[in-house]
């Protein structure tokens, strides 16, 4: 079972959208450049975390995407739903049901075990995921990246939102 | 992200090879017949189950499946790693390290903290698949079954069995 790309791709970039400056916007070509990943992926991607209501687009010469509320409030089950939507990992294809000892529908009145026993799992993997905001994300990596790599990021930042 | 469907289908089988008579083994194709499903891909998930040491198989005119050990030695995560392996769904490309900000490979000495989240919520995900073995879902199935169904199995499992 393989998450796709797409969900450590919009993490990323979603923290680099946290870090911006009060009433700022990054284009998606900049944002794709700060990590190098490709566009018309990434625009993808975008696209389903501005249905979602994680990000916004602004249009015009200076326009780009900024997140569409506080980095507190954007969870990293947030972006992993927006992307991968809400059905489970475990899909219950109710074989209890198959086979020639089958019994009438009625006889069935509960969810099979075996999904309630692989749901149970995913909530508590969903539950740690929805405490761990963009914020927190942001906020655990400073420790963890070198000033080297801080000067580099800020200055590069300082230039892609000027040539907005 | 979608489970594959081995997974569900190795658990419903090891739940039927659970309540076997002692000593007594079931063809593969019984246990498919017994849920409807395919032989050949039902093969190649047992495949798997018997190079995790789950399911054992037996050779002669009488041979077929059992599992490998205890019921209650057999947890659904065991079952999930022997189909789908051990790598976490999450899987960490380090694109930190990208883009034309990136420092030196010696500047990122500590995993990304965002693989780290992402992984301790996969942690929380099989310590729940973990707890729960496959007596343990034979245990809850039970009173969940009616006994027209039961009675139903009780007999095609006898005439299964006598027909190895």
């Amino acid at each position: 079972m393989k998450m796709s790309q797409g969900v450590e791709w919009s993490i990323h970039c979603c923290s680099l959208l946290a870090v911006l400056p009060e009433g700022r916007t990054l284009r998606l070509e900049k944002i794709a450049e700060f990590y190098d990943l490709p566009v018309p992926y990434l625009r993808k991607h975008f696209q389903a975390l501005s249905r979602a209501g994680l990000v916004k687009t602004t249009s015009g010469p200076r326009g780009g995407y900024r997140l569409a509320k506080d980095g507190s409030k954007i969870s990293l089950l947030d972006i992993y739903q927006a992307l991968e939507g809400e059905e489970p990992a475990f899909r219950c294809n109710e074989i209890r049901r198959q086979g020639p000892t089958t019994c009438g529908q009625k006889l069935y009145p509960v969810a099979c075990n075996i999904a309630t026993s692989m749901w149970k799992a995913e909530a508590a993997w969903k539950n740690e995921l929805s405490k761990v905001s963009i914020n927190d994300v942001v906020a655990e990596a400073s420790p963890q990246i070198s000033e080297e790599r801080k000067a580099a990021s800020r200055a590069w930042l300082e230039a892609a939102l000027a040539s907005d």
